[in-house]
């Protein structure tokens, strides 16, 4: 099922007509046709049904019908994450988007760079709303940062989860406490320094590990999104 | 702790020569200075610790010691997945290198793309050479095909695990069998054909899924193995 991805007030409204690559898209590339259904979700978690009420060669135009599932994962859960090099931050973005996460910031660390490239917020922000098309969700993420480091607690106020990746942990110790949002932090490549995993062990940040081998950060960011928001295996799985 | 590929021979041996690529990284970039321990690995799964033994302005001698941790995961993990995109290749072995899986089989299907372009075999296993080094494994992953579709029953013998990753399959259904060894087929894009699905299905292939979403196919490949490989959350994982 095709997903395009409207502007809250367009979503709104009965009717709304699609041009430049959005049309491109649907009416070039995927041949929809008048009478055709399709899902437009407006970013912010609300999906509707759509038909394609007429195409001409320049723009199309969309009959929006009843409320469509969300395509959104039950638990709230974002990622604070290092700033990590260009070609990683993307498909980081992209990865965590598809599978569910509300927020995606970048955060200050001691040993890790301080900030984005110009245009590159922009350009991650562009990717999440792709992947949000390309899965089937309604909600595009939130890119945010860099962040100061002082203003990780203010981050994390609401969310019950807490937990901090760390290599040195093994395996598991997500633990029960978990509530309906949370937030992983993801250190440097570095690690985190001592006054960092300080504070967030003071800000009641659980240390996680996710298995024997050394996964780089933005890997880990996207296994520990998995390890929460995917359906698990029933039998214990395998470690190693 | 750094990790050294070397070869067989050489990882047999009482000490080995570093020149060239391998002795920039090591005593250009990080630094290693004599006395300093190190771990090499001979891409088989053998893994010794090594001491610098000597550092001139072209090589370095190691020193090898005893047997170090594999860092191999317990299971045997196999990725059967349908030709992807160049890019999306890439991380893919690095990602499933990183998670531990033991080979990347790239297959050909009715819907997906029937060749890799040229190089791109050597490409992927170099990258799979580096994730070795980077996450501390000690096997270098197979990279092979892209095999025919006629392959595919004799690329399944010897796995208890046969899973297919099945869109429509909603979340979980791993079910028990797993046995030490397990295959994951991702297909294409457009899905498997009726007559793929109808042989994965005879082969004891069990439909697998990965939540609501529908994830890129690289990225349901890589999640599959953190599903398989990656220590488990204790409490059940909020769905959605």
């Amino acid at each position: 099922m095709t997903t395009l991805l409207l502007s809250p007030e367009l979503l709104a409204g009965d009717e709304a007509a699609v041009e430049g690559d959005a049309y491109r898209h649907l009416f070039r590339a995927r041949r929809l046709a008048v009478g055709e259904r399709l899902r437009v979700v407006d970013g912010d978690g609300a999906a509707r049904w759509a038909e394609v009420a007429a195409v001409d060669r320049r723009r199309g135009l969309l009959r929006l019908l009843d409320p469509a599932p969300s395509g959104e994962p039950g638990y709230r859960l974002e990622l604070l994450v290092a700033v990590p090099k260009k070609e990683r931050a993307s498909w980081l973005v992209e990865k965590a988007t598809e599978l569910g996460v509300v927020a995606v910031r970048f955060v200050e660390t001691e040993r890790g760079p301080r900030s984005l490239g110009p245009g590159t917020r922009e350009r991650l922000r562009r990717i999440a709303g792709s992947a949000v098309e390309q899965c089937g969700r309604a909600r595009v993420p939130e890119v945010t940062g860099v962040h100061a480091w002082s203003e990780v607690p203010g981050l994390l106020v609401g969310f019950a989860g807490r937990w901090v990746l760390d290599t040195g942990a093994g395996g598991g110790g997500w633990g029960d406490e978990r509530g309906d949002a949370g937030a992983v932090l993801v250190g440097p490549e570095g690690g985190w320094s001592e006054a960092e995993a300080a504070q967030l062990s003071a800000l009641g940040c659980r240390p996680v590990g996710l298995g024997e081998r050394v996964l780089r950060d933005e890997t880990a960011a996207v296994v520990a999104a998995a390890v929460l928001l995917v359906p698990p295996v029933a039998a214990p799985s395998p470690r190693g």
